[in-house]
Order: structure tokens, then C-alpha cells, then sequence
């Protein structure tokens, strides 16, 4: 990983102020397709081209359990992670819909899931059967922590290497917003009962008993803020992990990263403490419902493209995303300039 | 036109229930897909089956003049609306390209340019040559802004017998936000200096010269303010009675209509003091940077879905919203109910 990471480039600034230059001239008043205009800048810079086009699509969805659910932090039964896995490998899932609806791929990855066997329909990753329980102790060792990053980096080299230059990220794990929120009370020194939501429903009358759970799970280890891979292992999980190194994997492959709601969020707050200039290559999708959402995208400087109030996850809201990056694509591909309309600029 | 609107049948509403009820059991927890679920409920009561589905998907461009450009309250000269029409039937402009990136249709009409020729690639419906200035007169008879409706209404007929069961509103009209913030003025009494924006890029510094304008054309004049008609006559435009007229054409002919910007906003909400439950029949598109765009919108109790900071009109932020509501239909027919999938109701 590290390797990997010291080889990334940066964006291609020559191309950027081309595209920007070509984007200023297309007729239209300067500025007024807003946000799609500085979408496609920041394409062309991660592509190194004045001409992005978006080839294929892929949602990667982190699938793992966490050992937390043991202090009924959550409203689902831990089953659920491994029934909702195979189901969004089925395409009958809210990601799995909503991907087939924007013509995107889906992978699937056990990356430690809690449950007997295996399945096919599943990319095995699974580095152990569920993350260890944070409020008792730490959810994995530092070693298992660096695994589950480059899982994330490596499925986004499989991603490439299957033609996709556009990946969202995704996840599926009973109990993460727990986790999620442990690492953010770090991120930012904010107390848990500031900061938890319901998550999937968890009911309002207990959010106290989750967020003492959470306060819990950071109080009396000797985390080392300075490490984020530190962080991931005192109280975070696979799934966010595995996210953390997909928007890790789209720096290093040079292909942009779309980020879900919260947990994805929250991992990508991970990966930016790794590579501070990683919001080059990401873009945000959705404001999510859940209650620290839009304090983890401003953290991040994102601004949500989406006002949905959406709050599933599993990369429902990035997926979305997708044809708002294509239609900057075409926007600039298609749309001719103030010369070739004949018109003085407005 | 009075005919159409007394035979509108309201949203079916025992079929509304059943797709709610399905809605609410899909494998997610009730309520995490926010505004998609409430899309596809809407639709469901619109088109009267339970899954609905989107087939073809048009935007509707009215193009025309406005008299009033002669007080000098627009940055591009009036030649831009003939020059940008024929941009927006060829594909090459904001609304063109992304109507293409999404799969639409796009009905080009001019409903009143002000140019010696017309063209055939821009459907034929103009009622005269650009509206007369509403800062020294009235912009058009009574009997003209009637045509401009059902000019409207017609276009959705068109568009319906040509396969197409989504349709969203569209301008081309160099000055048309004067006359919009006329109305917006009339219909809540507010000060043109308070409301007027700067449109597509006029000059900060001269806004007080538009809004002064603005006021000139709608005090001393006659305007029955509970006829829509009257104030489209007395201080609109062609393009923006034209919307209004899609936006009637939508639930006459029981297809809903995706409203884009602030002009848009404002043809839809006059069509909401002709039929008071049009807004079971529309949905929002983008937040327009346009100063009183979010005023509009919140008057109609629209909440837009997209977040682009966009104000180039032409239906440009419309078109993008086409693939929520498909996204939407896709959610209902694709995922699997709790029952389907083994669990309980989360």
C-alpha cells in the first residue's frame, strides 16, 4: 500500500485549465450549468484528458458484521448481513435496483462476514467472520486493518482492469453506523451524544444506550489519532475499512470515486488523515438523513449533489450519482461554443 | 381548455395505497429510500398501476421574445433566443446535450420568437412576434395568452401520442425572468426590488434599473389577480404561459411533468391558481441559483431533488431529474419484499 500510495500523480492541471477554458466558451452564461461544469473539470484532470466519457460503472459493496451488535446497538438481527449480501448479489436489493436502473455493476464483497459458510455469488475477501466487539475491546488487529484497505484497493484494480472508470462505494453491515460514529467522535472530538443517529431505525428511545455503547468503545484504549489505520483497528470495521481503501484504490488508479452517506463519509474522512489531497478524486452523491451526515461531508468539503433524504446505504445514493457525471461528460462533449453558435459571449 | 380541466380525474388513490403498502415492505428499512419512494407512490396514482414504469421521456422547450428587452434588462441581445432555439433543436446546446445524456426527446416550439423567418426544426406555434414590452403596455390580448396555454396543453398531447409518458418543462426566451419576477411580484405582493435576480449573468450593479422595471410594468394596470390569465396577458410572456399550459397538459392527459428552474416555477405556479391540485401531477427538479427560485418552489410546496447550484434554464436541470423517477420505478419492480427474502420487517 504505501508504495502504491507514493506513486500516485497528481491531477493534471494543463488539461484542467483547457477543459475549463472549453467549458467557459460553450453556449451558455459562464457558470450556469454550476456544479456539472466543475465536475467534468475535475474529470478531465483525474482522466488527464479535455474529453472524459464515462466508459462502465461499478458500485463496490463492502459486506461485513461487527461484533458491537452483541450490545444491541441495532435494529436488525445480525443475520441479516449475510441475507442482504446475497440479495444484493441478486440485484434484488435497494443497490441492486437502483445500480440496474443507472447500468452499473455490482461487486459484491465478503470482506468478513459473521456466518458458517460461504457463497459464490460473493467475492470471498472475508478476512475473519465479523469484526471483534469495540466495546469490550478492539475490533481487529492492525495487521487485519491494512488487509481490509487493500481488499478496498484491490477491488478497485479489478474493477479497472474489467473496463469500469467510475466506482461508487458501498456497504452492507448490520450495526456500522456504530463504529462509524466511534470514529468520528475521534475524527473530531466530539462527544457520541452529540453526534450518534438511528441509523437503520434503531428506535429514538434508546439512542442514549448507543451512544454510551460508542463513548464506551473509545474510552480507555490508547488509540493513536495520528494513524488512522490505529483508528480502523480500535473501533472500526471491515466494511469501512474496505471503503476507505476503495477511495484510496481511485487515487492510485486514477479513476474517480463516488461516496455514498454516512459510513462512506466517515471512510472517506479515513482516507483523506492517509492522502490529504484525496477529495481530488472524489465526489460526493446524496445528503444522507443520518444525524452526522452533512458534518462528515463538510469536514470533507463535499456538498451533496442529492437531496433525497435517503439513509439505507449500500451505495444507494452514489449509484444515483452516476449519470450526473455522465451528463457533465456529455455536456461537455456535445454542447458547442459561443464561435461555433456565431454569438458574442454572454 | 375549460372543458380539458373539468375532466381531469384526480390521483387514483386506492392504487396509491397498494404500491405505498409495497413500497413499505421492500428489503430496506421503511422509509431509508426517501423521495424515491414517495416518487414512485405519486406516479403510481398518476398513471393508476401499481408499477409503474417509464417509457419515453420528452422535455419541452417553449421559445419566444419578449417586448420588454427593449429597457434593457437582459445581458445577451434578443437575436440569442432565435440563435439558441435552433442550438436546442440540433442537440448542441445545455438542454440538447443533456437530453441526450438521458434519453429524451426534445420538442423544440416556437410560440413567439421575434424573427422575420421561422425554421423547420422548430415546431411552428407562433402566436406573433415576441410579446409587446409590459413596461409601457400589456404583453399580449387575453386571448393570446389563452392560445399560449393550450398551446401547452397540445404539445403534451403530441408528446403522449408519440409514446412518451414522462414529460419535463423547458424555455429559451432572452428577458423571460422579468416577466417571471412581474408575476412572482403579483402573486405575492412583494416588491420587485426584493426578488429580482441577476437571470442569466445581468449585471449586479444594474439590478435595480431591472426592478425598477419590473415595478413599472405591473402598477398601474388593471390585473384581475384571480385570473391567471389576465396577469400571463397583462405582464408574462409566451414561453412561460406556454409551460403552464404543459404543465395542465399533464394532468389532463394523466402524465406527470418535471418542473425545472425559476421560470419554470413560476408557469407552474400559475397553473396552480388555475387548478389547485396541479401539484399532485408535478415534481421538482433542481434548486435554481436564481434569486427567488427556492420562494417559488416553497410557495408550491416543491422540495427540489438536485443541488447543482444551476441557472441556464432551457429545462436543462428538468431533464437531469428524469432518471430519479425512473430510478424510482426501477426500486418498486426490482427489489424484493422482507416476505420474499426471509426476514422480518425491519
Amino acid at each position: 500500500m504505501k508504495n502504491q500510495l507514493s506513486a500516485i500523480k497528481p491531477l493534471n492541471q494543463v488539461v484542467m485549465r483547457q477543459t475549463k477554458n472549453r467549458v467557459d466558451s460553450l453556449v451558455k452564461p459562464q457558470g450556469s450549468l454550476g456544479a456539472l461544469e466543475e465536475i467534468v473539470v475535475k474529470l478531465s484532470g483525474i482522466y488527464g484528458v479535455t474529453h472524459p466519457k464515462i466508459t462502465k460503472k461499478a458500485v463496490i459493496v463492502m459486506c461485513a458484521d461487527h461484533g458491537v451488535c452483541a450490545e444491541d446497538i441495532a435494529s436488525a438481527p445480525q443475520i441479516v448481513t449475510w441475507i442482504q449480501s446475497l440479495n444484493i448479489a441478486k440485484g434484488v436489493s435497494g443497490v441492486g435496483a437502483l445500480a440496474k436502473a443507472t447500468g452499473a455493476t455490482v461487486y459484491t464483497v465478503d470482506i468478513g462476514i459473521a456466518h458458517p459458510e460461504k457463497h459464490p455469488s460473493l467475492i470471498d475477501r472475508r478476512i475473519s467472520d465479523g469484526s471483534c466487539n469495540i466495546a469490550t475491546g478492539n475490533a481487529m488487529t492492525y495487521e487485519q486493518a491494512q488487509e481490509a484497505i487493500q481488499t478496498g484497493i484491490d477491488m478497485v484494480k479489478l474493477a479497472v482492469e474489467e473496463g469500469h472508470n467510475l466506482i461508487a462505494t458501498g456497504e452492507m453491515g448490520i450495526g456500522n453506523t456504530t463504529p462509524s460514529t466511534a470514529i468520528l467522535a475521534l475524527l473530531t472530538e466530539k462527544s457520541p451524544f452529540e453526534i450518534t443517529g438511528v441509523g437503520a431505525n434503531y428506535p429514538l428511545e434508546k439512542l442514549n444506550h448507543k451512544a454510551a455503547i460508542i463513548q464506551q468503545s473509545i474510552e480507555n484504549k490508547k488509540i493513536n489519532l495520528d494513524d488512522p489505520i490505529d483508528i480502523i483497528a480500535s473501533v472500526g470495521g471491515y466494511d469501512i475499512a474496505g471503503m476507505t481503501g476503495i477511495i484510496l484504490g481511485g487515487a492510485i488508479y486514477q479513476v474517480p470515486v463516488i461516496v455514498d452517506g454516512y459510513i462512506s463519509t466517515v471512510s472517506a474522512l479515513l482516507a483523506s488523515k492517509i492522502l490529504p489531497n484525496i477529495t481530488d478524486y472524489i465526489f460526493p452523491s446524496h445528503a444522507s438523513e443520518e444525524k452526522s451526515a452533512e458534518m462528515a461531508s463538510s469536514l470533507l468539503g463535499l456538498k451533496p449533489y442529492l437531496n433525497l433524504n435517503m439513509r439505507l446505504g449500500e451505495g444507494s445514493g452514489a449509484v444515483l450519482a452516476f449519470n450526473l457525471l455522465e451528463a457533465a461528460c456529455v455536456m461537455n462533449n456535445d454542447m458547442i461554443t459561443f464561435e461555433e453558435a456565431g454569438i458574442g459571449v454572454v
